[in-house]
């Protein structure tokens, strides 16, 4: 990813992500890896010790190290604007996402929010709403559209290389929650499938989110109704830990989201198949630097992360040379890298390079929300078709 | 396939099968492929011309290349025991299928027929009944069943290798009828897009049928419940090209299963993913050789072809040593094979090798042909879930 | 493959291939494959009785059916022609290859030989003089060179596709014989280690000649010097089991050509790599059915059997449908087929068709047995480079 | 990885890596990762000006952006020790290693270097005695070492797993230099095709030494003798573009080491193969999470990074969960890692973890150069084999 040279680095704070918790980690090796961002003050975690603690591991300095986000936030609007913190990274299980969000956006801060954004469609309505009343950046980690190919197969769909799409098939499978991990001292297990902490959904909402948005992303289509089958496998699960839906778009076309993580042995295999009138694409996260074209009228072909004929934005999306692999971190980082890009340009007064300023917004983080909602929904109901508007 | 030793070669006739015909030149390479029958007599085609031209090409002898199968199967009756046919292949169009098998089979006459099996359940049993009744010997080529690779996943979930099955995703995902190429000269598309000559399903007749099947091999799972979505996307088409199902099985097993002859690029993808609680078996027709097993505690085992440590069904049904390819033909073969095995030992009175007289039998061809039939009525119903039972 | 209509079915007989040995059973279903040819008569084994007991297995007439190959080969000279067979294939060990094929080719017999060809650069010259005098067709069997995916590969090359070939790495690797199983009743094991029958060279005879071929046949490139390293890696064993070479050709393209039996859970990884100055070529035997091009200035493709936009060549070496798995007997068909093309011509007074009748000539099974005794030479020199001229 | 709690940030200079570089910016990235260093001197070309706008670029404080190395080391000789740098980073064009890395040792700093270390074997011992001498820490960014599956194939080697090594098979196959790009403007290939620059081998040194790095970093053989044939393929090029060795190691095992930069349309494929007398070893940089086992009896396996079954070298050299991909970045800062935890030990008294101080020292830098330069005199020499000693 082509850098524009910073005048300084901007500041950031995290709430959430201390000891024990996994994806805040994530963040915080995704924002250091460009060298763009330092990490100044945070609210680790809802135990004050523990926040404490954690960041005293992270080196943040006592006055910025909180035992509570309000106590952050309080000190941050205390701060001068050449001290203050150009972002929040709310990376908390979801339950906490909505109070912080909504707090720092009315105090008018920039904010990184994990997914699903929110518990429910009033809150996400709430939530856009003062993003657009207050005008701040609002950025949701859907981390899997940072990467190169995912950005080169929006770019293949949208400018009409597979034709009108028909056939959407997405799935997210995993194994990790195939026997009953929760109670057991895994946290991530133990909140993931806590209805009050996950929201309304498990498997849905944690990763069946990311299938939606990813479908949402590369193909532009909306859903116009949705049938699905929810399943909770593990004995004494209180969350839905395999889901699997019909879906029917928008204009006509057709899919079917999958999302379990009870798959037994299997990692982190989110895929994606879209067939148009002219040919497929495939693309498979655990394969990341790969997109598969299949023309109708010629041979299969693969792109790769770092060629020159890739769509500039995927070409933006990339750091080193092709043939050199790239990961999660460096997707993770390029969605930072857009929400930076646009924060660096409120600054300046300037507008943003729309390839790099190129990340998912609050909007999408409530499409999410809907997609859980409608989805649970449609679990409950006896009829076929349960429609997206609600 | 280690075969036995034949006293003499069987001797076999095919209705069907002629010039412009696909699938009967399959069926004769992989009768011929193990050398143990010999085409005798044929009645090729429904045009009595194009039938006796293809019997030349094929150098049937002049009084054994019949116009009609009619002719063919009154023929045969005349004809002495060391003369007869051991068994008739019914290759036609679908809806050829129930008159020939139902007379050759009341004649007591040996049967492979292609799939899928007939038109209606009510044909379907009456055939299954009649078959009960003569004690003949009658195979469906489900072919994919052949493949050893399948006969060795079969035998791991059904050893329970992968624990208790929870979760089947099966696709056949082809792109040949992407546009619309009946009535374009394309046989094969001209009278498989034709209810009258297809049946009442398209896509999931031809090919959602081999998938059914493979699942029904594969867990011995048997499915309660089954919500469609079938779509004719290209247009002025008169059957489904395109179908998606949520399964649910009896015991709490669910699936999903894909059926698409319109994802332009696409060749026979025809692949099965099964999870249970200990782990996850995963193949791909396109790669036949190779059996992927994901165990839930220790790293991914691929399994090949050939292999001493393969099951006695799977090891049986490999010709040539792991690392020789072996493809479509030999998977064929395998379940002439079988069928053929089952023949010999009606000849002499003995029981023939299981590992060998393994193929599918009527009555999966009458359950495929419920499969299909309940797949229709799901797709027209609003009601979510259609039972099997109907 | 486009079969041309058969006038009758040609009639063979086989020398060696009786029971114990591997080989024979491929060239018996390669041939029956497309129902063009008879087995009418044999010689299976170089013990009589044991050779009786082989043809008896496979149905042969007791007349036809000997113990010796000589005795076969009068009993052919005295027949009618039309009792005559066509072809001999000759499928023994290695040390029987000469003196067979040199007295039917003597007695006017086309052949079909298995590879390497012969023992010595002597008997190989004494042999293509024999084939150019005596106008017979000789066909070795190269079997990889039948591969659809290895015709595209050379029609590519031919054509100039990847521009002006530099490097050719090679590699045909297996692990059956990482440990001593010659002498424990393998076997195949037994003779391919042992001189007298195998040759001068173990892998570099029975899999580098494969290795060998390949690069010819696909670049038509010519070796000038090579530089070898054999070892044995198994104590006990009398031959090499293992041999690494540097390859220089002329023109200036350089190779390296690896042939080991010792990779210890490699199956049959034969395995070729083109480079030239407009892109990459690279094919394994294992996924016969893919031919990636990897040009230089656009993504990688991925060519498939069966496509319609094959070279002809490529297209003709088919019988089935794209994505339905041919494999290594079908290849092994296409090189029978394309002898008994030549065979019918000659018959007929006709021209084959170039593109059906494709297969190594005795030419090619001459430059394997010179590729085999340069080897050698290099492995036993101090000298870097050992020309291939000698 | 599992990153021990730091005290504080360690301070790093940087030699080269400023504008039009490449490999500078992977450094400053891999260093970033896990927040463990700050860049806070540099002297970034060797072009003053250049170097003074690259630091500007870079945020260095005016006072610490030099625009002559030795300008640099003076300036951090006179700092006190809470401000002055605890490693420098040597990330120059060859010619430029040497003079940089034996001022700073000798001038006692720790220092990381990139490869190949330098030019000559007298260059070489020289630094070798002088960081003995210094006891200073020294790294050389052999960064495919840090890779968690290159760490668990050499742990499966030195096990035993795979028996006793008899033959390694290791490519680095490059396609960017298939045409003649120096003095095109294209920098990288300016310095890496000019001897006075590069040294005395092109793709051997550049690409070559990586894998002789990688062969003897996981089986831990030493190379006997070595036959290697060298080209220059492009017209007008200065030094080779394409190297194919074999290889002798001590004990008797054999290999082959290709290394080429004109294998036109190939990324970076750097490949492993070693083979046991128990089984065989594959590795793929471009598929780096992959680790392919085949044992010679059971199946093939698939170890995959993240799994808890892995060696604990691999397991810590991991951040995020299996399935989430790794790549070049990451691999990399597990090379600064490892040299961090030493240098950290250092300061502390302490000793490091060696799971984590785990990265190529100044012996391994120094072995590469003499693989460079015996593989320059074999290229020669038309004798055979050349000993390694020299």
């Amino acid at each position: 990813m082509s850098i524009s040279i910073p005048q300084r680095k901007l500041r950031y704070a995290m709430v959430g992500g201390g000891r024990d918790a996994f994806i805040g980690a994530v963040h915080r090796h995704a924002i250091a890896l460009d060298g763009q961002a330092e990490f100044v003050a945070g609210a680790l975690s809802s135990t004050p010790d523990k926040a404490r603690a954690s960041g005293r591991d992270l080196l943040l300095a006592d006055d910025r190290n909180h035992g509570d986000w309000r106590s952050l936030l309080a000190d941050e609007l205390k701060r001068a604007a050449d001290q203050r913190i150009d972002f929040v990274a709310i990376v908390t299980p979801n339950h906490v996402h909505y109070p912080v969000a909504q707090a720092f956006v009315d105090a008018g801060f920039h904010v990184v929010c994990d997914k699903p954004l929110v518990h429910t469609i009033a809150q996400a309505d709430a939530l856009v709403a003062a993003v657009q009343r207050q005008r701040t950046i609002f950025g949701v980690t859907y981390n899997y559209t940072g990467y190169p190919m995912v950005r080169q197969a929006r770019a293949m769909v949208r400018a009409g290389e597979i034709g009108e799409v028909r056939k959407v098939v997405v799935e997210y499978n995993q194994g990790w929650l195939a026997s009953h991990l929760e109670g057991s001292g895994n946290k991530q297990a133990d909140w993931r499938t806590d209805p009050a902490r996950s929201g309304a959904a498990g498997a849905i909402g944690d990763i069946g989110s990311h299938a939606e948005n990813l479908v949402a992303t590369v193909t532009g289509l909306e859903i116009e109704s949705l049938c699905a089958d929810l399943t909770r496998f593990v004995p004494g699960r209180a969350l839905d830990d395999d889901g699997s839906l019909l879906l029917r778009f928008q204009g006509g076309a057709r899919g079917v989201l999958i999302a379990s993580q009870i798959n037994a042995g299997l990692e982190n295999d989110l895929r994606l198949r879209v067939s148009g009138t002219l040919g497929t694409l495939e693309w498979r996260q655990e394969q990341p630097s790969q997109l598969v074209h299949l023309p109708h009228d010629g041979p299969k072909r693969i792109f790769t992360r770092g060629a020159p004929w890739l769509h500039p934005s995927a070409q933006r999306a990339s750091r080193i040379p092709a043939g050199h692999p790239e990961g999660f971190i460096e997707a993770f980082a390029n969605v930072y890298g857009g929400v930076m890009a646009d924060i660096r340009a409120k600054l300046d007064g300037s507008q943003a390079d729309p390839l790099v300023a190129d990340y998912p917004h609050v909007e999408d983080g409530a499409r999410g929300v809907r997609f859980i909602e409608r989805t649970v929904a449609s679990a409950a109901s006896e009829a076929k078709w349960t429609s997206w508007a609600g």
